[in-house]
Parts: C-alpha cells; structure tokens; sequence
C-alpha cells in the first residue's frame, strides 16, 4: 500500500501528465479535456501507462480527469460511452499495467464545473461519490482528490473519499499565494490533513521550482500545527517564472504555444533533487511530463531508491549515450558538467524569455458569465465580463 | 503507388520522426539512435505508426534507421536480434498499420559508417543491399535513401536502390550550403536524379523553413538542368536559425537541450504553407516531429487535399476547441490570428535565444579519429582531433 | 528653499548621476570613482551640470561623491587637490550653473570606509563634518546624506547635517529588503525623519520602479508611525529585475557591461508617472541618468509643472520631431502608443535577458579582507573571503 | 595631413557621433537632425570636440551634418542663423579643439533632399559647392564626403570636393548589399576612387563588424581593379545584426529605443581589431559613439600606435579601475577575459532580441510621396505610400 512504502520511507515515482501528452498524440481534445479516450482508444492510454512504468512509475492514476458526469455534458460528450464506462475502462487499464511492474493504482477524482456555479457541498459531494463507486467497485489501491483550486472544495473530496476507508492523497492545484479565495499553502494543507488526507500536496498550474517551494510552506504550516502528512508534489513539465496566481492557464501561450517552456530532463534532476531535499516522497508529474521526464526524476533519485528504472537500458546516465556518437565534439558532451550547465537557446530571437499573464481574477461565481459564448473577439468577452463584475 | 499520387498532383504527407519520439518514450538510445525496438518493443512502434497514421500521414518508414549491420555492430547491438530481424520485423509493423488507412510503406536506407571510414563503392553498396534484400522479400511500395550528407555516398545508394525496380525517394541531410564536401543543393539535386531518383528534397539537420529553402535551390538546379522530378522535404521539428552547415548536431543543445526549439503547431502550419507553395508535394517530418506536428501539416493543407486527418476529431481549427473552456480569457485564444501572431516566451530568462555551434570540421576519412575515446575532456578530444588533423 | 517648494506642492526634479556620466566622457576613473575633475577639468562638469538645468533639473548637487578624505585617500588621490579643494571647486560649479536658472545648490556626503571598517560613530561623524565645514562656508541651499547601505550611518550623517540648521533630505541606496543588517524600508525611513531629516528616500543601486516601490514603503512605515515628511527618489536609469538585495553592484555587468539595461527616455515617462502618483515629489536619477533621461521627467510631468524644460527646444514630445523625417515609416514612429508600447531588442540574440547576481554576501567588519589584493583569481579572492568568514 | 600619416602607415583615429550624443545632452532635435548647435551652444560642441580629441580621436570632425541650405529649410530651420553660419561655427569650433591636440580638421558634407528629389547633378553639385566655400576659407586639413545611400551622388560630392585640391575621403552608409540601387559594395569603391577619393568606407547604419565587412569587401574590389586608396570605418555603436539593406532607421527602435543595443567598450575592442586586421586605418565612429567607445578604440590599438589616449589616465585596462573597489567579488572583474566573455544581459525580460525591421523599400523618386504629412496613423501612411508605388 501507498502508506506502507511512504511510512517506510519509500521514494514514490508518480506519472506523467495524461491529457497533454495525448493531446498531442491525438486522442484527447484540447479545451475540454476529458478522457474518453480511455474507453474509445484503450491501446493509446495504455500504451501511455506502460511507458510510465518503464520510466520508473510507482504509480498508475487511472484516467479519470474531468470524467465527472457534470464535467462531461459540460464539454460535450456526445459519444456512445457514460462517465460511468470511462471510469470503469480507465480503472481496467491502470490496473493491467500496474501489475506488470510494481505500480499501485489511485484513482483519482478533481475539481467539478458545479463548484464553481455555487452548488452546494451536498451536490457537489454526490458527483464525487459518482465516480468513487467506480473506483471502490475496481478496487483501486488508494485515492487522489486532486486539481482543486479552492480548498474548501478539495476538503468536502476528502471527506467522501475518506468514507471509503482508502487511503486518500489530496493535491491542490496552487502556487504560494495560496488558493483562489486566498488561503495560504499551509493553511490548505492543514485542513485537508484534518479532513483526513494522509498525504497532501500540489500539482499542476506551475513549474517544479514553485510547486516544490509551495509543498514545502503546506509542511511548515502542517508541522506548525503539531500534525503529521506524507507529501506529494506533481508540477508542470513548463517552465513558468512568470505566472500569476491562476498559474500557467493566464500565460498567452496556454495551452498551444508552450513548447519553448518544457523542461529538459537536466531540469528534472534538479526538481526531483529539490523535493526529495524537501521532505517530499510522492514526486511525480503532471501536464507537460512525458516518460522521459519521469525516467529523470527515477534517475536522479536512483543512488536513494538502489535501482535505475527499466527505461535506463535506453539511456546513458547524464548523457554517456555519446560516448558512441561519431562526432568527438558531441562525444565531448558525454558528462554530467555539460548538460547542468547548460542553458539552452530557443532559437526564438524574435520572441521573448518571458509573457505578461492575461488574467481577468475570475472567482467562483462567475460561472453563468464564464458560460457566455456569443462573444467573437477578446475585447467583447473582456467588455461582457467587467460589465458583470461591476453588477 | 508513390509515383501515382504525385503525379496526380496528391499532396503526400509523411510521418515524423522515430528515433527522437522513441528515445522520449524509453524505447531507443541517444547516441546509437539504433532501431532494434522493432523487434524489442514491437507495441510502442507500432503505437507510434499508428499515432502518425491517425494525424494524417500517407506514409509509413519502415523504422529502420541505422539499422544497417555496419552500424548495428559499430553502436554495440549486443542483443538476440540480428539486423535482418530488426529490418523484417519493422517492415511487418509499418505495413501492418498502413493497412489500417491509407498509406504507403517506405523502407529506408541511410549513410554508413563505412563510407567515413572510406571504404569503396563496392563496399558501401554491399552494406546497403544487405538491407534491401529485406525491403525486397517484405515487398515494402518505395524506398527512401535518406539522411545522406555527402552526395557522393547518396548516388551509390540511389544506385543499388533502383535495381529493385521500385521508385525511389533521395533525400540528403543538407542545408543551403550543400553536402559535407561543398558540393551545392542543386548540383546534389541534379546527380540524384541523374542517377535515377524520382523523389529528391532533404530531411533532418535544418528546421523547416531552412529545409524549404533548400529544396527550392535543388528544384532550381533540376529545372535549370532540363530534369524532371518530385520533391520532398522532412525537417526537424525545432528551430536552428544558428546552425553552422552541419546543422543540429553541432548546436550544444544536441540532443538532450533541444527542448526550448520545439515548433509549436502554428509554425507547422507556416511551414506547410511554405512547402505547399514551394512546389514540394511529399511533406512530412523527422527528428523532433510528434503527431500533433504531423496532424498541423496535414490540417494546413486540408483546403488543398479535401479532407481533415483522424485525429482532427481531437483537435479544433486553430484552438476552437477551447470555446468551451471555463476561463473567457481563454476562450478568447480561440481564434487563428492569436495563435498566428504569438511570440511565445520561453520562461527561461537566464538563456539566451540562439546558440554558437560546435564544429571542428570533421570530413570523410576523420573515421579512425573518431573511434578515439580515451579522451576523456572535450579539451583533450580537441587536442587530438587538431593534431590528427596537422598531420 | 527646498522646504518651501515642497510644502508648496511643487514638483522638484533631480539632476542625474555625476560619475557614470563623467566615467563615459573621461573624466572620472571606474572603481575610485572620486570627483576630482571638480577641480581639474571644471569645464567639463560645469557643461554636464548645465546640460541637467537645460533638461529641466531644480537641483544642483554639488559634485562630491565619495569626496570625504578618508575615501580619497583609500582610492589612491595621488593628485595636487585636497579634498577641500575638491569639495569647495564642486560647491562653486553647483552654485554657478544653478545661478544660471532657477535651482538649487544640495550638497552631499555618502557613506565612508570608516564605517565599514567597523569606526566608532565619533570617528564617522568627524569624516562627515570635515565635508560639511565646506558646504558651510560655501552656503548651500540643503544637504543631502546619500548612498548609505546602512541607516545606521546614515541617522549618524543627519544628526551632522542638522546642526547647520539648513534643510536635510537622507537617501538610502536600499531596496524593497531593507538595508544590509535587515532593517527594513519603513523602520530605516522613521529612523531617520526621527534623526531630522526633513526628506526621505532612496538613491542608487536599483531600477525606477524598484526605487518607487522601496519609497513608497518608506512612506507607509513613516505614516504609521504619524510622522510627517518628504519622499525622494533618484534611481538608477538601469533595468535591475534580476537584483538581490546589494543591488547593480552584484550584477555580473557591473559597471562595464550594463549598456543593454540602460532605460530608454519612454522608461522614464512611466518611472515619473509612478514616482508622482505614489505622492514622491523630489523626483531625480542616479548613476546611468544622462540629460536626455532628465528630460523625459521633465517631460511628463510638464502637465503638472505648467511647462518644459528648456532642453525640449529640441525634442517633440513624444516623438514628434520624427514628423520630419524623410521616410514615411519612420514618420509613422511620431506617435505615443508607438513608443509607448515599443518593446525594444537589444540586438544580442547570444546573450540571456536576465543575469544572476554575483554576490559574496558582505557586510560591516569585512573591510579587512575586502582590503586583500593579492589573489589574482576570482577563485583564489573567494577562497580568501570564505576562510576569513569561517574564523 | 591625412595622406602623410596614413601613407606613414599610422593608424587614424576618428571621432564619434555628434548627432547622436548631443541630442541625449539636449542640443539636436532628433527628426530634423540639424546642427544648429554649432552657432546656438558653442560651448556644448567644444567639449564633446574636446572629449574625443581626450579619448584619442585624431580627426575632429566639423559638425556639419546635414548643414546644406536645402536640408536646414527642409527641416525647418527658422533660426536667426544661416547655414554658412552654421558651418563657419563648426569649422571654428572644430580647429580651436584640434589646436589643443594632435588632430585634423575634416569638413563634411552628406546626403542631399535635393538628390532624392530627382534634382540634377548640376543642382545637387551645387548645393555640395555651397557648403564648400565655407571649409575653403576656414582651410579644413581635408574634406569628407559622409552618409551617402546613393554612390552616384557621392561620385557627384566627389567631384566637386575634388576641386579644392585637398585630400578627399568617400563614405557611404551601406552594408554588404550595397548601395540602394544595388550597386556592390566593391563597385561602389571603385567608382569614388575613379572619381578621385583618395580614403574610401562606410560610416553609420550597420554595427561596427557588418561595417568592416563592407570595407572588406570595398578593398576587395579596389585590389581587384587594380587601383589603390586608403580605408575608413565610422560605424553605428549599436548591434545591429536584424538589418535589412537600409540599415538601422528601419529597426522599430530608431532612434528613441536603441538602448539594448549600445555597444559596450568591450565590444569596441573587438571592432577595432578588427577592422586593423581587415587593413583598415582610419577607424572611428559614428551614432551611438560616445567618448568612451573612441577611448576603447584607442586603447585596443594602443600596442601598434605606441601609446594610450590622454583620457586613459581616468580608466584602468581592462577594469584595472577595479582593483580599488571595496567588494572583493568586484575586484575579480578587474581582468581581461572577465570582460572579453560576459554575454552583458538586457534586464528586459519581456523583450526580444532581435526584431523585425520596418521598411516599405523606398527609392529615389520617392520624395514627393515622403513630404506626404497628412496621414496620422501607419496605417494610413502606408496605403498612400503603396498606392503611389502602384501608379
């Protein structure tokens, strides 16, 4: 079990992020987001999964993002498949590929469009308890509540996920201001561990440096509070100096234009380095990482957890793969000096190293206006909304 | 057939780039870049052809390259799988899923270590028919000499190539300034064709709008010498305006810091634009291409061909799918000339946006040299490569 | 008088900064960085005292920088001028130039080897007043204590400058962290209105907008506390985001490399804005000010002002002299947004935007070492540095 | 005189640029670029004369730029001075500095409205003789024909030059493209030599090494010919390497935001020996160029010219200046490769480092057009400027 590994002072590997690497394989839809394709094109996901498990994965989260029922009639889910068959297939398939390695299963359950229109704790608990009939029914390992902006309604999660008896794991999707309503990192932290969350963290909506920095004020606040967490962290693959508080959404580059911030897997190194010298031991990924993202964060930690992950037999610790390339320059790149040291150009002279984030300060609430669609250009969408937020 | 399409004015779109996606996913080694996943890992490969097959290609390489026996010996293949099962089991995966939609199988021959070494014609040619015998018996639709720096070796190949009968493609890994022995794109063109190459263009080595360029001055070259010919051209997937005429290779972000140069699909659509009005017919990718660049190539010229890829059912015309986004400022990105006239930043202020190269200037016959590997510092490398080179 | 003006609500611009203007046109050596062109080339620092009037400067300030004995003698003054020669050929420039319009004469004293040679506040104090006898004699119209890293030695200046019953404004060269012991902006500004000083603010060592934003934090503490004062702020006309707490010094570009960060005259149209509305009325510039910088100062703030510098004969606002130019796309440039929204290149596409500071981490009592000069490498000075802060 | 020191093999060192410098100290509107200043500010052109003449300038220049009749009416010159006032001011003020030294007097004329007009060579010749009869009775030591986009016009500046009997030296502001009608940089050198230019270059609109590349390839063609002359080359002090063939008043900056792009004095080192080993040995400089930048010039060639400027008596080689500095870690900047290898950072973040330049690829003939003032917007003036193009 999770806890056992995390209480025996285990390094846990997470995976990478699901929807951005298949966006760009094709089978997940950029907007909405949501993960039919674990029903539709079950080779495509699993295929994802084993990958992860080679990187060096301990875990296998099913494919569950947005696939509350709310979330899916919200971004048009047309097709022949239920929220109920998306969860039961993601489920099947984490679990298929777990047991070929030694991977645990989390199912994982996030924010829902009927929190931010203002439903209320009991309707908003019973779309969560939806798809936790799923994940009790395929009797996943342990549970993630994760993806949250607003703490309360990660806490009311943790309290149905709780109910299960599981292990619950419970990740917010902030920076260090805090959440949207402006709740500091340790204050989050601790009332999820009061709510009953084992292990708490971040993912998402920022770079590794950030989230790691933001783990580490929820420790403070958690130990502050004489309580006691496991901690879990699982960034952006994107590097996001710039963002605001809503995180890299804001950035004019979300969620097309983001190339130029993805992380090398030098930069990997040191976040995994970061968070274990953090305190942290869940230390995965989220949007942006692709297998050899992970394949770093398991190599970094290698001399802590004894052993190279599978994918290392197709690579060379710190680039030694070069010591068989034909050319003696690029051999000459075969050290570990060279690539931490390196800072890699873009190619880009004609863009900048940094963006101005776009946001508007959108809290819950103004989710009848965020459904506003008739707007054709920027400006009219800008005009509607301050007009809205004046009233 | 090939040929057919062309002729019929078709626009055929290739596949991307497997040795760069698969190293990504824990499948092949930088440094060797060998291809004995095919017969390793045969679910990932064919994973990958799928992937491409669903954003639109027409047609699927067979994952051979390197995979001569030259080279598989040279780059330590010490595994159960000879080259010839390597080769054959590529084959058996790239027809494999070309039968699932309508594309071509291409088997590929690429430049040996034997020919920098010096060996002669005989020699070289020999290597090449080993492959081909392959090629043959799996009875793949064209072939593809390609990644070919010296013109010179890319005849031989041309040469053995055209015996099978079966059309063949020449494509060098060359920029604007010609092959490793200065010889220009439209005199490489020229001898190409000549020596019976119905497809000529370059692929690798230089971003897509270098490549373009250079496929322009080989048509030039062809038009002025009385030929006829299609062309192709598959470039990288990241910008390299700072290359030397040796290309990425010599760029210090090669092979593990390239990320910042990554295209985003937008300036695939710029550079699809550009082949199209190039007069190049055959487009598609290599190293660096993912699916999502291969599905902007073919969503770029949807106009031209009637039709959109598979995988646009996952995708919206220039970010439309984010209309349904929660965010109106998001939202607001839904639009083409957004994602048209945007710089992305790189969130990496302490890099600067382009690079000096790394050459030495390696040529032909600098083979023994560079099986030196005691050196252990690019300095003492240096050393010996310059007192080799006065000598 | 400057009380007068003040109190008046009048705006009072600031001239620019001596040492760096001087450095560039040959006058004063980098490193010393001491005055002595006051007393052997007078043309040319009363032609760039003039040019500060024509820009629209109502303040004069005597040309003493770093002129105490203490800091001549330390900076190797080999020279036939005492530093009361010096100091009195300052005065008498100041004072002839600013008879030639309407501005008055500041005099100014700055922090002292002694003090970080760990002197007692008696030894400091004499240093001061030494400088103060010849503003005395030479009947200045304030005195300014300016460039301290420590409010501690600045409280001790003002209670020199106080007893000459003439106004006294105290300048810090701090950011928004404080001084070097950690004191932070609004604690050292009530210091020192407390010590008498009639004005407060910061001077040097960051950009405008960090400057405003340290004063208006010094404000905020001195409005706590229900104290009254003026606020000043004479920046550095360098782009500083990339700073730690020492400010421009630690930055690796300093003093020989910082051309790229220089402020272009639109920077300063938004500094004056954000000065003036963060209610700062002692408005100025610092190391890397030139005329021009003065200028736009004065420029924007002419509305308020009732009028133009002189030096505005020969500029059109906002770019209208471009109107004239002979071509049209440059005429096109004779427009507000247009510079306004100008984001300029510096034409360095192998150098990164920002740097990271070089700092070693000094304060008070590492004089003794800072002294040591004969490690010839920057490893060997560091090593030094380092042994003495572990004893 | 000039041809004696340079027949001598002396190397010739010029001065900055006038324009530039004394718009920033408030003495030329930037549009009209006129050099009233001579007669309406002595004082402010004596000392910047003076301060190249301390910085190793051997050549004082007449600030004379565009002092022809018909540019000083064009650009709206309603002074109570004339032009022949004008230009008699700067011939005095120019001999007095050169007294003070070892120094030259060279009378300049440039580029004329009246050319562009399509006027004729009997009209244009004419304006040049205007000019002329001033540096005749105040007997400069040689003339300089400067600043000219067309050759046919200098050839015409030449000629006329030519006839006093002085020494003649030709300069153009083109790159490696030549001039604009195309004409090779090469070509160009030969026809002023033909013409009777005993010094042939280029000054202002490309940076210090596009420029040394041109009078490169200037020598090349004179050698070529046959024919023999001596080289010049007074580039711009910004970089400019995003040009295209019109320089940098098509760069979006020109001329209010340039300032990323100023050269350091580092950089001046590596032009000058540059353009000393391209065999150039009248080296100097033009806008951008402050007393500093000729100091470094100076300073670099101080080896072959035996000596170092008078204003290096106020900096350290190197940043030698630095050894005095109180902080250790400044200290270990006093050295040479510290300063040969900074990659000096812009502080500008969110801006590029290259941008797009501006043109609309006027000609001669497009004057009328270019007197268009009406329109207010770029946009407006651009649809006038295209529609003339197509009639």
């Amino acid at each position: 079990g999770i806890l056992e590994r995390l209480n025996a002072g285990e390094i846990v590997i997470g995976d990478g992020g699901f929807v951005f690497a298949l966006e760009k394989r094709g089978y997940v839809k950029a907007g909405p987001w949501t993960p039919e394709a674990a029903a539709e094109y079950p080779e495509a996901v699993r295929q994802l999964h084993r990958e992860f498990l080679r990187a060096g994965a301990n875990i296998m989260q099913t494919f569950t993002f947005y696939a509350s029922d709310d979330k899916l009639e919200n971004r048009g889910n047309k097709l022949s498949y239920t929220g109920a068959q998306i969860n039961e297939a993601a489920c099947d398939l984490a679990r298929e590929v777990a047991n070929e390695g030694d991977a645990l299963v989390a199912g994982g359950v996030s924010q829902t469009p009927s929190y931010l229109s203002c439903k209320s704790g009991t309707e908003v608990k019973a779309i969560f308890k939806k798809q936790l009939d799923v994940f009790t029914k395929k009797n996943v390992d342990f549970l993630i509540a994760e993806y949250f902006e607003h703490v309360e309604e990660a806490v009311w999660a943790v309290e149905v996920l709780k109910e299960t008896g599981k292990p619950v794991a419970a990740s917010l999707c902030i920076g260090p201001e805090g959440d949207m309503h402006g709740v500091s990192p340790g204050e989050c932290a601790v009332r999820l561990v009061k709510a009953g969350a084992q292990i708490v963290g971040v993912n998402c909506h920022f770079d590794p440096l950030t989230c790691v920095k933001t783990v580490k004020m929820m420790k403070e606040g958690v130990e502050k509070a004489g309580l006691k967490a496991h901690y879990m962290v699982q960034p952006l693959a994107f590097h996001t100096p710039d963002c605001n508080c809503q995180g890299f959404i804001d950035l004019p580059e979300f969620p097309f234009g983001l190339e130029p911030r993805i992380l090398t897997r030098w930069d990997m190194h040191k976040y995994a380095r970061e968070a274990y010298n953090a305190g942290i031991r869940f230390i995965g990924g989220c949007c942006g990482f692709e297998p050899y993202h992970i394949r770093a964060v398991a190599e970094e930690l290698a001399p802590e957890r004894g052993f190279l992950p599978a994918a290392s037999e197709k690579h060379g610790v710190w680039g030694a793969g070069l010591e068989m390339h034909t050319k003696p320059w690029v051999r000459a790149r075969a050290r570990r000096d060279y690539w931490e040291s390196l800072k890699p150009a873009s190619g880009r002279p004609l863009c900048a190293s940094l963006s101005s984030p776009d946001s508007w300060g959108v809290t819950r609430g103004d989710a009848e206006l965020m459904q506003q669609k008739e707007a054709t250009s920027k400006d009219q969408l800008k005009q509607l909304f301050d007009r809205s937020k004046t009233h």
